[in-house]
């Protein structure tokens, strides 16, 4: 313990005298837009930073049909043509436990520009804050990352574990990626992957998939519209039904580490599209959502649930008899995950957590999915999610993140590192 | 009434004998997929029937700063190339009331095609009915018209009022085809559109005008989609108010002629669109629909009464107040018109109606907007509505026709026009 005093007052003090090098870093990798498909330039960067800081690196393109036909692969393409994995590798000096520390690189779309108050690729810092896509989700918690390990190589600190740095593609689509890693065989002890969780710690992780909803209609002029059958209308009753799975299976959601989540596992309705002609009558709707899964649950009972409950539409409207919603999986999916609550890779983050920030971490499940439920499950690798930014901030325009907390992330994952690989 | 009387036969059994001609003129219109920008084909069809029957005939492609610059020009289109009007003029002998036959010459869109039997544009024949999009709305009714004047041209019945035959573009979108016919000089004591009315008479046309709703929500992640604003959750509220706004509207519809319709004035939403993920929150969703307007009522109310009404959005959910709905009309617009139930021109129709049909002929409100309100109110032309077909078919998929109607109306229309020009 006497070693881990000064190795933290080390690492603090690396951190202030690094702010700017930080701030740069993270400037660099918004500005450089990663939406799907876009991802080379933000690699690039990452390389660029992994070399300097003196890493083996390994760069491929993911691909093949041992990742494509896996049956945990999810993503609407299956070629990543110019769209590269980039791993760093921090051989330990042997006798340690190995750690894998795991960020995406790719982010969603803008959504309504006009809504952005600056240029969504701008990395603007204002108040202490830098704004822009994938600030918060996740190139913050990428950069802490890159800091922790950065200040270790800096310092000399000796790891007897390995380090394996993983920025990935396509989390934000399924997960494509990081299965793609853990089929080239990179494993570790444990994982830790810095999303945005405002620095709360958490064990367990929400698993999510698309699903698609037809609704059928009958067209009819406008003027005589009640000739038809408005698929708008009967969408109406389907976002409702919606709605009460929903909350049935909130309801029975008991887990403590859920306590302070309004809604545990959502289902949440991000697109509808339907009819062609102002005046015409619509005879289909198309519902696009994501369907949370608990962290205890199997993919496969949700998709029986959801599909079962939407055939009770026809008790509520006869119409649904005859004309049953279509419902199809596609897109992005992502695994649950969950370790234990007493799992030694929380008591270490925890305890360096409380010596660095002065209190006790707030230990909750994640209210959405990350990669970590692959890590988990595919490459048996126990993953706690852990990272500075908040959800708040994630998906939205005008995303931004708390510098600061980047700062915070990176002294608190460096310190657990050292405790965890040992020196 | 003798010469009347023979003329009667005459025309029954000039029809009689040209059925086979009639269908295979239908076929061959349906089979001319003249939906928007596309009417060239069907329109040559048009020109080549009334060179046979040997009008005078007037083509040209509308366009020009006096039609679309005219208050009551709507379209979403200014350029109407390769979109030609054809008139063919019958010179009346003198003395006698000219009559307009307008009928239009675009089908709306086919929707889902997977919902259609045959082909939409296969103009197939089965059980006495033609199939085909534009089969009743309203090519069925343009054959009516030409098979009147066919008949008349044949016997050598000579009218003494001119007879002005418009094959028109652009109905669907708002009557810029008629409109054009206006400003181009076409003016006469009276007019009919052989819309699809199931041999009913409509003295009075609904109007109609199109609308876009923008609704607000507030994007986030799905996973924690409490922390957004549900613009598809918005837009439900949005709809509700829109029924409402209908039931309103059509509780102060007094008129008996439209004791018949159950929502006389309908509000079809007709669109919807809204989210770019379906794990985001939509922040915006597009709402676009018609509203009918009533034969006695001004455009400009109709849409000041809209707009208020989405206003007092603000009572029902606060959201609102912070972020009102925003409303654009666009495209299409179908000016409301009505003459009197005592005009002698429905008198005309209804007593050749009760000859030919054996009994009373039904006078209601039309249920949609026809190009009968600018002929009314542009050109100052008492206009009445009366053709072949139903409602129930138009707009639909499997669009037909019954064909015994189209030569129903032709017979009625053809005594109409020689009681009405006189001879």
């Amino acid at each position: 313990m006497v070693i881990s005093k000064l190795f933290s007052a080390q690492i603090h003090q690396w951190l202030q005298a690094n702010r700017a090098q930080g701030e740069t870093l993270l400037k660099s990798l918004v500005q450089a837009n990663s939406i799907q498909g876009n991802e080379k330039q933000a690699q690039a960067i990452i390389i660029e930073t992994l070399t300097k800081i003196g890493l083996k690196i390994d760069v491929w393109e993911p691909g093949g049909s041992e990742l494509t036909e896996h049956p945990y692969f999810s993503s609407p393409r299956t070629d990543f043509s110019g769209s590269p994995n980039v791993i760093g590798i921090l051989k330990g000096t042997g006798g340690g436990r190995s750690i894998i520390l795991n960020g995406h690189i790719d982010v969603v779309p803008i959504g309504d520009k006009q809504q952005w108050k600056h240029d969504p690729f701008s990395g603007e810092i204002i108040d202490g804050r830098l704004y822009g896509r994938g600030a918060t989700d996740m190139k913050g918690g990428n950069v802490s990352l890159l800091l922790a390990i950065s200040a270790i190589r800096a310092l000399g600190i000796p790891l007897k574990g390995d380090v394996i740095f993983q920025s990935v593609i396509e989390e934000e689509s399924g997960g494509a990626g990081t299965l793609a890693a853990i089929l080239r065989g990179y494993r570790a002890d444990a994982a830790i992957i810095p999303e945005p969780t405002n620095l709360k710690i958490f064990p367990k992780q929400q698993g999510s998939l698309w699903f698609r909803l037809l609704v059928k209609g009958r067209a009819a002029h406008g003027g005589t519209r009640y000739e038809g059958v408005s698929a708008i209308e009967k969408a109406l009753v389907v976002i409702n039904q919606i709605k009460e799975l929903e909350r049935k299976r909130n309801s029975l959601i008991t887990d403590p580490l859920f306590n302070d989540i309004p809604i545990p596992i959502p289902i949440n309705l991000g697109r509808i599209q339907g009819g062609d002609w102002p005046s015409s009558v619509p005879d289909l709707v198309k519902l696009e959502g994501r369907l949370g899964v608990s962290p205890e649950e199997e993919i496969a009972e949700a998709k029986n649930e959801l599909e079962s409950w939407l055939q009770r539409l026809q008790e509520i409207d006869s119409w649904f008899a005859e004309n049953p919603v279509e419902v199809e999986w596609f897109g992005a999916r992502w695994v649950p995950g969950s370790i234990d609550v007493n799992h030694e890779l929380v008591h270490v983050i925890s305890s360096t957590y409380e010596k660095i920030i002065g209190k006790n971490p707030i230990i909750e499940a994640s209210p959405w999915g990350t990669d970590g439920g692959l890590l988990t499950k595919v490459g048996g690798i126990p993953t706690i999610v852990f990272g500075p930014g908040t959800t708040e901030e994630a998906h939205f325009p005008n995303e931004s993140i708390e510098i600061e907390k980047v700062f915070d992330a990176a002294e608190i994952i460096a310190l657990t590192m050292i405790e965890w690989c040992e020196t």
